[in-house]
């Protein structure tokens, strides 16, 4: 036996695709999967099936949702005047365990990385504009990722939205809570010092 | 939103019932998965499913494989008088690596481990006592793992096999290669030096 039988090969191929699965890590999971129950592994094989089909991104936000429009855009309870701008569904998971923004989203699904050859027009931008010019938005929180693309992504959709008089603000800056100033990058402090606040 | 739409969260849930795959890494997981092209997460689901339905035990070893017998156990140049006894196809795996071994396996597919309930009736051993008796077999290598349970397993494995006059030999404990003796534990260091050999 020079390698797995076929269908455990395949299996362990396709695990090791997943990111951070390496070959070692998707033979362990292969053969955990082999140890369960018929049922448990359908249960496992359909999930994927279902969740791969029935999930779609929000027509109005570009979440991602298996309703359209999704709970949050149908949600009437949500202010409707106030949009968090940010990279990805997960995003919008972080920010609802805050539990304290109760507005609508517009989910980028990417964001602008000229290295990358990601241009304004390859993220979910033009329906944000549309749902400015529709709606009547007081306020767009651009909440994408602290790092170089983020922010370039940030200052773009800041320069595009003021000239129509749009609030556009950014969330802050600053030391993680329980973090350590002598083990803080100095962008990080530099930051935290200009965003200071009166106490 | 309290929480992700339904198809996505049945998927986390699933793939967080993984070893070592929390909750954080299922959602990268599920989200990795729903980025993929139709026909990649298809692979996916097939492959658990066809590995599932395909793959079985061996009549002979109880090694898994896709045919019966196992590709080992039917492969005629394969030495037929010595069978070396591992707790799992993965044991089986590795052994092969080293492309030293020719003989037969015979895979208990668990330990003899009190604790957890498991005596020797519940691993695949009466084949093992049952292939000694069908054919002429000349040592048996126990190489169960170098833990209690393991260790266990082979002294009743020795037991059991000794009165029938079988060679049962066990694999050397001692320090890996490339390891240091300043690190090793005392039973491992121990094992080595009563496991040394003339130079």
């Amino acid at each position: 036996m020079k390698q797995y039988p076929r269908p455990l090969a395949k299996l362990i191929n396709e695990l090791s695709k997943l990111p951070g699965i390496g070959y070692k890590s998707a033979q362990r999971l292969a053969f955990h999967i082999l140890s369960l129950e018929d049922n448990e592994a359908k249960g496992l094989a359909d999930a994927i099936t279902e969740a791969k089909s029935e999930m779609k991104y929000c027509s109005v936000c570009g979440n991602l949702t298996d309703q359209d429009p999704c709970v949050i855009c149908s949600d009437n309870s949500r202010r409707e005047d106030i949009i968090c701008v940010v990279e990805s569904p997960r995003d919008v998971a972080a920010m609802e365990r805050i539990k304290e923004f109760d507005g609508l989203y517009h989910v980028l699904n990417g964001v602008i990385s000229p290295m990358d050859g990601i241009g304004p027009d390859d993220i979910n931008l033009k329906s944000l504009i549309k749902r400015l010019q529709e709606k009547d938005i007081k306020e767009v929180i651009v909440a994408t990722n602290p790092n170089i693309e983020g922010e370039a992504t940030a200052m773009y959709i800041a320069r595009l939205l003021k000239p129509a008089g749009i609030k556009v603000t950014r969330i802050a800056h600053g030391l993680p809570v329980g973090g350590d100033l002598e083990y803080a990058d100095e962008v990080t402090l530099l930051k935290a010092v200009e965003g200071r606040r009166e106490l």
